[in-house]
C-alpha cells in the first residue's frame, strides 16, 4: 500500500508549477551548452576526484567540452552508486531523451551529441524551465550585479553578501563596492551609505532576499560604532590582524540585518561551511565543514530583528533539530531546505520528517536547487519530492491517519506555498 | 504485516496501567477547567506565536477562558501539522466526546462547552486518571511545598532541585528555604543542615526522586569546603561576580546527589536547557539549547556515586547516543523518557530503538509526559506507545525474529515495570 | 515484497567468503576454548556488569570456566534485548548447534558441554573459519609481536601505533621499543631510525594496514624538531608535563603518517574513544566518549599526505555525516566499518545509507568484526549483510529502482571489493 500512495502523492506534487528560492544561475547563460557543463558541476568533478581522477585531467584548460566529457565519463564508474550521480541520470533521461540508467564509455557519445542538439536550440532555456515546471528562479547575485538583460520576473535577484562581509579587508573588493556605489569607504558611515545604494538597486530589480554563507565559528554580535570604526581603520592600513577583520565582518553582518529590516527584505541564513578544507581539490570542491556549531550563536540576531525573516540553512544534519527548535519558538526563523551535505535522501527524509512534525507549516520552505544550471532543478526537486511524498505518505497517511488530501495540502504548502508567501509572491 | 502487528502490540501496551514518572501537576488543580486551560499549554500558546499572534493577545491578562480559547483557535492553523497538536485533536477525541480532526474556528464552541460542562463535574479528575490508565502521577515539587492536602500515594512528590543549585543567590530564594528548614545559610554547613530536612520532608511524604534541569555547560565536580565557604561568602554579600555563584552552585548539586545516596532516591538528571533564549517569547515558550553537550561532563559524578542512580534525559536527539553508551557502560545512568524537543515521532523512534536495542531492559524508563495538566497523560503516552509498537514491531519481530510475546514483554517493562523498580513500587 | 527482497539479498551477500580488515585476534589463540570464552567478551561482562552484577563476581580469579560462565548467564536476562546478547545466541546456534533463543539457567549447561566439546576439537579454528567464510582475519598487532609462529596469509598483521604514539612516556614502553628494534631513544632521529625497523618488520611479515585509536580531541599537526626534541627531553627527564607529552604524541604520529607513507600502508584511524571513563568498569568495559568531534581536526593530516589511505571509523553516529562528506571530498579518505558503541543496527542502518548514497562505491569498507575470538564473525558479519540487504532492498531497488542485480554488486564491492583492493590483495 505504502509504495502505491507514495507515487499517488508524488505525482500529484510532481504536477505542480515551481519557485526555485536559492539557486546560481547565471541568468545570461543560465541552461549548459553541452554535456560538459553538466559535468562540469562540482558534484561530478570532486567525486570523480575523490574517486581517484587527477584534478589536473578534470580542470585542464587545453581541452574541449567534448573531451572534457570523455575523461569525467571514464572516471565516473566509482560514482554511479550516489544520489549525486542519480540527478546526472534523471536530467538525462528527462531532457535528452536517454533510455539507459547508466552513462559510461559505450554510450556517452550519444548523449553528448543529443546535448549539442538541443541545448544549441533557441527554445532551450525555456524548453527546461518549462518541462521542470519552473516559474521563477532565485539567483545568488554579487553586490555589484548591474542586474541588466534579464528578466528579472523570472531570474528573481537576490543580493549575496559573503564578500561584503567577509572581503572588504581585500582592496579590490572594496573597489568594487566603490565602483557600484560611488561610495569610498573610510568610515562605517560610509558602509551604511553604500549598502543603502545596494539595496535600493537591488529592490529596485525586484530582489526578494538578502543571502550569505556563514562558517561554523561564526556568531553575529552587536558592535559599536566605535569598535568598527577602530576595525576598519585597522583593515584600510593593511594590518593583518584577525581582530579587525574579525569586529568588521561582525559589523557589516549586524549593518546588512538593519537593512534587511529596513527593505523588508527575509534575510537567508547558510550556516556551517568552512571553504578551502581540502586544499588540493577541484573548484568549488574544497570546502566541508565542523558540524560543532549551534543556533545559540544566533541568538542575539533573532533576538534583535523579530521584523527579519530569516530562513535558515543548516549544512549538518545534526544541527537540524536545533533548527527545527529555533523555528518551533522564534516567529522569525524559518527552515530553508536541505542544503548541500545534507541535500541527499539519507539525511533529508529524517530531517524533512522532523520540520514536518514540529515546526508551523508556514514556516517551512521545503526545497532549493542550489544548482548552477538549469537542467539541475528538475532532478533535485524530483529526489526531493520522492522524500516528501514518502514522508506525508509513511508518517502523515499511514502512522497519523491523515487523508492523502490533507497530506498533499501540508506538500504544496511548503514545497510551493511558503515560498510565494515569505518571499513575497 | 507490519501495520496490523504495530496495532496488536499497540493495544495490548494501551491496556496496562501507567506510573507517570515526570510531571508538572498541580497536585491542588490537576485537571484543567475549561479548553482554556489546554490551549494555554506551552506547546499551543509559543506555536501560535512563533506562527505570528502577538504574545500580547495570548497573555492578554484581561479576557476569560472563553475569549483566550477563541484567539488561541483562531491562529492554530498554521500548526495542525505539528505533533504537538495532534495530542490536542487526540485527548479532545478521547476526553471530550470531539469526533472532528481539527478544532477550529468553525468548531470550537462546541468542544469549549462540552470542556465546561465535563471539566466542572466532581468526578473529572478520577475520570481523566481512569480513563488515562494512570495509576500514580509524579509531580515536581518546589523545595518548599508543604506536600500536604492531597494523596501522596496517586500524586507522588519529587523533590525540585533547580532553584537550589541555581537560585541560592537570589535572598528570596534564601528566605524561603529558611522558611521551610529554619535554617539560615551562612556556612556550608548550613545548607547540608537545611537539605537534611528538605529531604527528611520529602521522604516523609513519600517522595521517591530529586529532579534537576540543568544548561549544557553545566559540568558536575566536587568542591572543596573552603571553596564553598568562599563562594557563599560571596553570593551573601551580594558580589555579582558569575564565579561565586558556579562554585556555590556545583557545591549545592554535589551536595544533594550525596544526599540522594544517603536517602536511597534516584536524581533525574535533565540535560541540556538553555533559559530565555527567545526573550520575547510567551510564558514557557522562552527555552532552547545548545546541542553541543556531552556526558562525558558527568563523569566524575556517575563514578563518585555509584549507589545513586541517575535517571538522565536529554535534551537533543543528537546526545541520545551517549545516553545509551552511558546507561551501557554505568550501572547507576538509566534512560529516562523522551524530552521536550525530542517528544516528537520523528526524533523519538530512532532514540528508542537505539536504547532498546544496546542498553539492558532493566534500565530504560520509557516515558513521563512532562504535562501540566491530566488531561494531557493520554494523547502523549500514547504517541509513545505508538512509537514503542512500531519498533517493537518493526526492529524486533519482524527484524530479529522475536515473537510477539517477547516484543510486548520488553514493551510493558519499559512501559511501566522499570518505573515501579526504579522508584520503589 | 521488502522482505523477501531482503532475504535474497542477504542470502547473496551470506554466500561471500570475507576478508576481515580488522579484529583483535591473538593469532595463537584464536578461537574459544570454551563458552566462557565467548561470555568474557566485554559487551557481556560490561553489560552483566551495567545491569547489577558486582565486577567482583565477573573477574573473580578463583573461579575457572564452567563457574564463570554459570555466573554471568545468571545475569545475562536483563540484557536479552540487546542486539550485543544477540551476537551470542546466533553464535550458539550457528557453531554450537543451540537450537534455543536465550541461554538461561535452565539450558546453559548444555551448550557450555557442547562449546568444550566442539572446541577442543583439532579442526575448530578451521571450522569456524570456514562456517564463517573466513579468508583472512587482520590482526591489531602490538609493535613489538614478534609476528611468528603463524600464518600471516590467513592472519595479517597491523601494527597498532596506540602504544607508539601515547605511552612512550612509559620507561617500559620505551625498553619494549629498544628490544624489539635495539634503538634507545635519546633524540627524534631515534625515533625515525626505530620506526624504520618496526615498519621493515612488519612489512616483511605482511602487514597490510597500521591503525590507532584516538581520543575526541586529538589534532593531528607537524612538530618542528626542535620542539619534539624539547618534548622527548621532557619525557626522559620523568617530568610530568602535559605539554611534553602532548607534541610529543604529535610528533610520533605525524612521523609514522610520514612511513606510511614511504611504506604504502593504509593508516586505520579510529577516532573518538575516552579511555578509563567508568573507573571502576570490567576489564575493556571502561571507555566512553565525547561526540564532540570533528573530521575538520584532520585536515592538515588530509592535505599533507595525499598518497596515504586513511580508512576512518568514528565512534559516534553523529560524526557519520562528517566521515561521509570528507569521504566524498578526499580522495584519500576512505569509510571503515561500523564501530563498537556504533556498531548496532539502529545507528548503523542510517550510517551506511549515507555512506552508499554519498561516497564512491570504492571507498567504502563496510565491515570489520573487531572480534577478539574468530566466534563472533559470524553472528556480527550476519547483522552487518542484514542491515545492507535491507538497505540496497530499501533504498536502492525499492527507492531508486535498481536491479537486484546491480544492489547486490554494489553489497559485495563494500562488503569485500574494496577490501582486497584497498589492502593490496
Amino acid at each position: 500500500m505504502s509504495l502505491e500512495l507514495r507515487q499517488r502523492i508524488f505525482e500529484q506534487l510532481d504536477a505542480m508549477w515551481l519557485i526555485d528560492p536559492h539557486t546560481h544561475i547565471d541568468p545570461h547563460r543560465p541552461a549548459a551548452k553541452t554535456l560538459a557543463d553538466i559535468l562540469g558541476y562540482h558534484y561530478y568533478t570532486e567525486l570523480a576526484h575523490s574517486a581517484g581522477m587527477p584534478r589536473e585531467q578534470i580542470e585542464d584548460p587545453d581541452i574541449g567540452p567534448r573531451e572534457k566529457t570523455a575523461r569525467l565519463i571514464a572516471h565516473l564508474g566509482p560514482v554511479e552508486n550516489t544520489v549525486q550521480y542519480s540527478w546526472l541520470v534523471e536530467m538525462a533521461q528527462s531532457l535528452l531523451g536517454f533510455d539507459g540508467d547508466r552513462i559510461t564509455l559505450d554510450n556517452w557519445e550519444g548523449v553528448y551529441d543529443a546535448s549539442e542538439s538541443l541545448m544549441s536550440s533557441e527554445t532551450w532555456e525555456q524548453d527546461v524551465l518549462r518541462r521542470s515546471r519552473l516559474r521563477r528562479v532565485f539567483l545568488t547575485s554579487d553586490f555589484d550585479d548591474l542586474l541588466e538583460g534579464f528578466d528579472t520576473q523570472l531570474y528573481v535577484p537576490c543580493l549575496r553578501t559573503d564578500e561584503l562581509v567577509f572581503g572588504l579587508a581585500d582592496s579590490a573588493v572594496r573597489g568594487r563596492l566603490e565602483g557600484a556605489t560611488g561610495v569610498s569607504l573610510h568610515a562605517p558611515a560610509d558602509l551604511r551609505s553604500a549598502l543603502g545604494t545596494l539595496f535600493e538597486h537591488f529592490t529596485s530589480r525586484n530582489a526578494r532576499a538578502v543571502a550569505i554563507s556563514l562558517p561554523p565559528d561564526f556568531t553575529p554580535e552587536r558592535i559599536s560604532a566605535g569598535e568598527a570604526a577602530r576595525a576598519l581603520e585597522g583593515i584600510l592600513r593593511g594590518r593583518d590582524d584577525g581582530d579587525s577583520r574579525r569586529v568588521w565582518s561582525l559589523y557589516v553582518f549586524w549593518t546588512i540585518a538593519e537593512f534587511c529590516a529596513e527593505f523588508g527584505l527575509p534575510f537567508d541564513l547558510m550556516i556551517g561551511v568552512n571553504r578551502g578544507v581540502y586544499e588540493a581539490g577541484v573548484f568549488q570542491g574544497q570546502d566541508l565543514y565542523d558540524s560543532r556549531v549551534s543556533l545559540i550563536q544566533y541568538r542575539e540576531l533573532f533576538n534583535t530583528f523579530p521584523q527579519v525573516t530569516f530562513p535558515v540553512s543548516v549544512l549538518a544534519s545534526v544541527t537540524n533539530q536545533e533548527l527545527t527548535s529555533y523555528a518551533w519558538i522564534f516567529p522569525n526563523v524559518v527552515t530553508h531546505g536541505h542544503w548541500w551535505y545534507s541535500n541527499v535522501p539519507a539525511f533529508l527524509e529524517g530531517d524533512l520528517a522532523a520540520r514536518l512534525e514540529t515546526v508551523p507549516a508556514t514556516k517551512q520552505i521545503g526545497y532549493y536547487s542550489d544548482m548552477y544550471k538549469l537542467e539541475f532543478a528538475l532532478p533535485k526537486f524530483a529526489m526531493y519530492k520522492r522524500a516528501l511524498a514518502k514522508v506525508l505518505g509513511e508518517r502523515f497517511v499511514i502512522d497519523r491517519g491523515w487523508s492523502e488530501q490533507r497530506a498533499l495540502k501540508l506538500g504544496r504548502q511548503v514545497l510551493r506555498g511558503n515560498v510565494d508567501a515569505i518571499f513575497g509572491f
